[in-house]
């Protein structure tokens, strides 16, 4: 944007619902009202913000995009002293009475941004490159757009992109510079992972150099099942430098005075930090959004239910959840006493139930029928099935959210117990590698007046307590290998063969992968987490289950 | 096919396995030599047999490409003395160097046919329409090609093609028939639903009246997770009549002398028998593919267990099968004996654990932590979890695979109890719905000598005996009002006012679509199951668990 052209641009980074569209648009109108409050001339609403993203197969629903359509001709009508672009679904016409099987299938919308001004929808643009790798779809949803567009707002001439549009170089976004355009505005739905948002600055940066404008993009915040915006919208001036910034994770009005090139310029959130508020996000909007006003945890003492149960306590506030200890002949004395100490600490309920009785039931019940009892394997994961049953009969009677423990080490490799200790509706640190999961409780500690966490939780060495004696170290290599080999080969996609020759023990990524590939049965009735690396389990690797591929 | 041309055509009808590259080579070519030894000119192999399919992210790890090219390289060398085309994911080069958000990501392979001849590669087809709707996700993994080919054999012109292809009008058939072609071939992976054998046959008969042109119909047969494949291949001449079929649901080398007209032509199954052989090939497979011998079965004397031990007794054998029966003090003394009766019928082993013992263990430890202790939907599901741990205990005891047994009618409002009769590895008719469940069981008593599911189990009213008196028809519409919403809703994808339009009470089909969006998370966290309808939960039907749209 040339420095005469003066515009006041309102980034509204807001946090929708899926699939609620009248509640969507009611927020949309009123941040276009609070925008023309503050003398913004153009608001900016993110990708698809009418629907909701990703709303998945609801965008196949013809009634649903027609009641989205609506909702936005409704708040056409309210925009008035003030243009805004609203992202929604834009329904495509039916083919009529044509056979399935003898035409082409095209999509039944596009990925749209409506121009809304005089009380108009004056222009829709639709997105052209729909990404279909990693967590995202599009191509089952979207017909891709392909025109270009540049809009006039006051004095200055103004590019239209959705997201992905810019993540690779050329159109829509060079045709856009080439036609005039001094700034080009980049409305998108960018989900997390960590290093997002300075990957993100960093090909704006190039994109703004490349083509000579500015640049402002809008992103989503909140939480939707598997997936967290993080916010962090900016507008970058033509050299690539950030000239205003949101902050992460909360919805912000950003105004912005291009021209006089400045708004306010949040500092983003060190490394730690970052995770941490993308899993109290996360959490919290999953309980929001699904009408939930509590949650159950079961502390154990050990370091993943601490680092859950701070979550949950920063995300709801501690009085929303109930800390429930089920101690066994197995848990150590000390373990107990600091799992009852961290729900002290976070002024939650806590409730008591022993398992021992309902051990012996079991045993009792299937001494016939397996030789010698329930031993080893069987026995271990009975004791897991006998807590995951009590979280669900407490969920059943009160209707709380039970949240699981797992982290992503585990998870990796299956050692976790399905219907036991994986019992649950949502999975906070399922995508958090266990070393991961040492560094945000210490942090979490390092910000707190007291530590929350009692330091022997930290240094005990781990153990899941289902025998006498037992440590994780019986089963696993050592987290510090084991979560290296896991990145390689989750995360990295790397063979067995690329790990070895890195330098680590041929005999142990062996096992590693072996597990890794073993489990992927249980994954698949895993309960939704948050994803906070590149690459999560769930809908970002999708592998099968009937695979003879090994490494 | 003009009629002086004369071919002898092996169409390969095989069963691969996921990721088993090796394996899956050493299959093709045994069936080279097969297909050699009849005199055949050209064997044609599914698509992405060597593979196998779906493979998912697998076809994102590059030294799986090269295990599957370098398997590729090895197979050809042993073609002599016939042509044969293989369905192959052919790797692409990687984009070297270059930063990955500043170029354009194409995919890592296509999906490709090779043509080996005289112990070379010869010729590559590349598939150019890519489907990316309901189960299939190949734009997430293959970049499209765009060159037509007609190849030589013997004295015909032969298009090639694969699968999609074929599916709308247009090239590359229709640029093929114009070079010349009189057989286009088209090797598939098309999974089953009921009805696809005679849509297929529907659709081809059109193409060739279009183009003029004979065609040839490859597909894979056997299970993948919640896919099977029906085999069902065949040869139509260019008036559009099938001139050889090959059998559904086995493996099959069918050879046609095209020019002569003719091969043997398999009559199809009827519609039950067509539906039951789905649900046997898709568990043998499952257990099979993933290396179990033996497999669970809590057998209640209910129709949707017997139904399920049908089909694992039909598909591995009564004594590779356990009969679990768990009585509870809620269990009719007549339902137990019908489901000993059914355990006995099919010769498998029986096991009994009561679980009265259990419920007492869980009473007495929750009495504190819940008012009055866990009564109504708590102790229901308690009963249904303790039966899951019990099952779970004999699996993890001896390696051995637990059926769940829910339909499609209890999974689609969530009449189920999470990690109780959900728990297990395999849902055997969760895509069945409760109306065909009874038809099936009916039509597997009818081809009996004597029935194998006693009468009383089909007649007695539908309960899940988790209270006194209990019936489904006090928490549910009758099963006939219920599935007529639900194919609406779940595979019609209509909307709430569309189905009372079409004469649904609104309250019923109120209370139906809150309790089908309400399960999405249970859904979520079920065992895979076999897909038998166009649209089952799973891959096919994706939608959020977050989610405010109701209807």
């Amino acid at each position: 944007m040339t420095a005469q052209t003066s515009l006041r641009l309102a980034l509204a980074q807001v946090n929708p619902t899926v699939g609620a569209v009248a509640e969507n648009a009611a927020l949309i109108s009123d941040w276009i009202t609070r925008a023309r409050e503050e003398g913004a001339q153009l608001v900016l609403f993110p990708e698809l913000c009418l629907p909701g993203y990703p709303a998945e197969d609801l965008y196949l629903k013809r009634h649903f995009l027609q009641a989205n359509a609506d909702a936005l001709s409704e708040l056409a009508a309210a925009a008035e002293g003030i243009a805004a672009l609203v992202g929604f679904a834009e329904p495509r016409p039916s083919p009529a009475g044509v056979h399935p099987f003898d035409a082409p299938t095209p999509r039944a919308a596009h990925n749209a941004l409506a121009l809304l001004r005089d009380g108009q929808v004056e222009h829709v643009y639709r997105k052209q490159r729909l990404p279909n790798y990693a967590v995202f779809d599009e191509q089952r949803y979207f017909e891709p757009g392909n025109e270009p567009s540049v809009i006039g707002i006051a004095e200055a001439r103004i590019g239209l992109t959705i997201c992905e549009d810019v993540w690779e170089p050329g159109p829509p976004a060079s045709i856009e510079a080439e036609w005039g355009a001094d700034l080009i505005l980049c409305p998108s739905a960018s989900p997390y992972y960590r290093g997002k948002r300075a990957d993100r600055e960093a090909m704006f940066a190039r994109r703004a150099r490349e083509y000579g404008t500015a640049f402002a993009f809008c992103n989503l915040v909140g939480g939707q099942d598997e997936l967290v915006f993080d916010g962090a919208s900016f507008a970058m001036d033509r050299s690539g430098e950030v000239v205003a910034r949101a902050g992460q994770f909360d919805e912000e009005l950003l105004v912005v005075d291009f021209g006089a090139g400045s708004g306010p310029v949040a500092e983003p959130f060190g490394e730690l930090e970052e995770v941490y508020g993308a899993l109290v996000l996360g959490l919290r909007d999953y309980v929001r959004k699904n009408g939930f006003d509590r949650v159950l945890v079961a502390v154990s003492g050990g370091i993943d239910s601490a680092l859950v149960a701070l979550v949950a306590a920063d995300a709801l506030g501690g009085e929303s959840m109930t800390g429930v200890v089920m101690p066994s002949p197995h848990s150590g004395a000390a373990t107990q006493d600091d799992a009852r100490q961290i729900v002290r600490n976070l002024g939650a309920d806590l409730v008591e139930i022993p398992i021992e009785a309902a051990m012996g039931a079991y045993d009792a019940a299937l001494d016939g029928s397996i030789d010698g009892g329930a031993t080893g394997l069987a026995a271990e994961n009975l004791q897991a099935r006998i807590r995951g049953n009590l979280m669900m009969a407490l969920s059943n009677a009160h209707g709380w959210l039970v949240l699981t423990t797992g982290n992503k080490s585990e998870m990796s490799v299956g050692y976790a117990t399905l219907y036991g200790d994986m019992a649950g509706g949502f999975a906070v640190i399922k995508d958090v590698p266990k070393t991961l999961v040492y560094e945000l409780v210490r942090h979490r500690n390092s910000v707190s007046p007291t530590p929350l966490v009692p330091p022997s939780v930290i240094e005990r060495p781990p153990s899941a307590e289902l025998r006498p004696d037992q440590l994780d170290s019986d089963s696993l290599p050592s987290y510090d290998v084991l979560d290296q080999i896991l990145a390689a080969y989750v995360e990295g996609d790397q063979s067995r063969d690329e790990i070895v020759a890195a330098g680590a023990d041929p005999a142990v990524v062996d096992e590693v992968l072996r597990m890794v590939d073993r489990s992927e049965y249980k994954r698949r009735q895993a309960p939704p987490g948050i994803r906070i690396t590149a690459r999560a389990f769930g809908r970002d690797r999708r592998l099968p289950i009937t695979n003879r591929f090994g490494g």
